[in-house]
């Protein structure tokens, strides 16, 4: 069987190579006309894509799955038309392929500029949600991108019934289906076999655990967007707005703690924090949340936990908070500096050098004053729909909208210059 | 030993990593007064370098390197003088650190923009030549990154003299000398110990032979550039001027045929092909170019060989061509995505619409009309230095300036906003 497995990947991923130009080709138009098709079809089809989800939901209760993870396979009439709206939000979003910029003479008098142009292939490795399973797949349509969808093995029927109604909308269309194309084999091996078709597969994307990430990135010859994890700061400058600042902590910790910008460390300036903290312990008290604190800031929270090295570490995804009070600004850079993820850090404060200070030198992905982490997000910072968020730097850094699943080219138009 | 090899690189890289927010943060006036000196420096101790180059070299000589090879190792006076020349060059360049893009205010009223920033640590692994152990560390040092140069075994006099130079330059700036890192060790085993370090280290960069670039791809978990090969295609449409088309083939032909951006392949249209060919065999013979040909068109050159399924593929870096001649576009077209190695690509026409869907059809990382492909080069297409060439798209396609050594975060200025 591992064989046959291994034969048919590259297989697969040989005719999505083979068939990417065509969709790199599309005009926009083409590309929407299939888009709106889609989202039509998705809700034309909503009773069948509930039936087969249900057979997902019965394997999964049978196989143990927790509440948690049952929510997140679940189709709804809702969830259905969630779909339907993110595909017609795609249509929405300007088509980068083909944009030139920076065209630019040169002494010799040829021309030369860029081009954006799509990646090729982009293989998605994801877990759960099947609604992937359609938002990426028109993610990397509009991005003149073919597709090789790996879902995990509970959202099994779930996809396979998703990619028949792609399939169905591109024959429509006369387009090769293989620029969509979901790997039906959800062994481990599969990934492993997959992660070495650097000739056909130009990025993957990993989505799901830290576990998942890590062996993507360890074991892929093909380029990886990686994003571990979100231990965000938040550091409360003695110049802070304090109303501001009890404002931007409540709602980067409580709003929504399973996400990945949420607040993980609070930092206080010293000569604040006698007047801060205990206003920050009384509006975070109605939402329960854990304290795990410095030596100085302890007496300030009910029942708070010493923090420890690991706490600084910890992304709590929950309802949960490291405090620590440091001395200074540059205590404060030092902090986030050694425990940073590189996802998202902000500074509340009113002093406009340390506001240049902070943006300049701390390099995360997203670096912002006098806001909520919470606006990390693609759709937040004004991208559109999202794809995935980078906290390594090559590539993309950060959220990545349309323009990251691309790249440039060189253009020169020339009148038969040659090189003296 | 070789544990002794391993501990050393993990810490260099790890010092390396420590010192790198120091360079990202100079200012450009520092970083400008840095390389002047370095400049000045190599000039002042010409002796010197010339005095353990030569050492280099009688090793070279006892080890039986090529004359190619000695000639590639070795340092002149003028050579000296080339080395301070380009430094001076980086100094000239405008910096990319630091610049905003794309600042926009979002309903809410937070200002979303984007600020380049340098990636962090990068490696380079190259060969012979010494002279990169000056200009890849000044690129490196302008773009606000710190570098770790593994050079090659017979250089290790001349690139340890240069990195001498270069820590007496950093001390006298009072700047840590990590950030300009040459790893002394020169088995084979350090690289793949350096290939795992992706806690310290961003980007991997291998100069060289394409065994050492695949071995780099191959075993790494950071980030490579790639650049196998540069196998160019040149197409000759029907409505090409055929005067250009001569000058441009005997230039991307033979004017630098070891260079990765010479032509390999010619292509011509079936409709010109008795008129053009004979054109083509007079103006290459006084080059003593050999013509490996399609049966159709080995008539018109003296001496042609039948060209086989590996001249397509061939990267001769000789005077050497592969000559075939195609029905049509489409054709021309077809070729060059089964044969391209990404590189670079030319049309020659005076039709407006084929040089269009050159242009667009085309996804190499240099796309020409009408000028000869010696032009895809960082100087020549106007990004100042290169570190190289990419031939991969992720991150960066095509000649590498120094905005391809820094990456981009977003930075967001807000007044108190928090998400609803």
């Amino acid at each position: 069987m591992s064989d046959v497995s291994q034969f048919d990947i590259a297989s697969l991923a040989k005719k999505a190579r083979q068939a990417s130009p065509v969709v790199a080709q599309l005009t926009t138009t083409q590309k929407n006309n299939i888009l709106m098709a889609m989202a039509a079809k998705v809700r034309a089809e909503k009773s069948m894509l509930i039936g087969e989800n249900s057979k997902d939901i019965d394997a999964g209760k049978s196989k143990g799955l927790t509440d948690a993870m049952l929510d997140r396979l679940l189709l709804t009439d809702a969830r259905i038309e969630g779909i339907a709206g993110a595909i017609e939000e795609i249509v929405a979003l300007a088509d980068p392929v083909g944009s030139v910029s920076g065209l630019k003479k040169r002494p010799n008098g040829i021309e030369v500029g860029k081009m954006r142009i799509p990646l090729g292939v982009i293989a998605m490795i994801y877990e759960a949600r099947p609604n992937v399973t359609a938002e990426a797949a028109a993610l990397c349509l509009k991005s003149g991108n073919a597709v090789i969808l790996r879902g995990g093995s509970e959202a099994v029927h779930s996809n396979r019934a998703i990619s028949n109604l792609w399939h169905q909308v591109l024959q429509d269309f006369a387009i090769p289906t293989e620029i969509i194309t979901i790997v039906p084999n959800t062994d481990r091996n599969v990934i492993t076999e997959l992660l070495t078709l650097n000739e056909y597969i130009d990025l993957v994307i990993p989505r799901g655990g830290e576990a998942l990430i890590r062996y993507v990135s360890d074991n892929s010859r093909i380029p990886v967007i990686q994003h571990y994890k979100g231990v965000c700061h938040l550091y409360i400058d003695n110049d802070a707005d304090l109303g501001q600042a009890i404002e931007i902590l409540v709602n980067g910790k409580t709003q929504r703690p399973s996400a990945c910008n949420a607040i993980e460390t609070l930092l206080v300036h010293s000569d604040i924090a006698a007047t801060f903290l205990p206003n920050a312990a009384q509006a975070l008290a109605p939402f329960a949340v854990k304290v795990h604190s410095c030596e100085q800031s302890s007496q300030y929270f009910d029942n708070a936990e010493l923090a420890t090295e690991d706490d600084y570490h910890a992304e709590y995804l929950a309802q949960e908070v490291a405090v620590r009070v440091v001395s200074d600004f540059d205590s404060a850079i030092a902090h986030i500096q050694q425990y940073s993820s590189d996802h998202t850090e902000v500074i509340v404060t009113q002093n406009y050098q340390r506001s240049r200070e902070f943006i300049r030198r701390i390099n995360s992905s997203v670096v912002m004053v006098n806001a909520s982490s919470r606006f990390s997000d693609g759709g937040e910072l004004g991208l559109g729909s999202e794809i995935g968020i980078s906290t390594s730097k090559l590539h993309a850094f950060g959220p990545m909208g349309l323009q990251a699943l691309t790249t440039e080219k060189f253009i020169v138009y020339g009148d038969g210059q040659v090189r003296s």
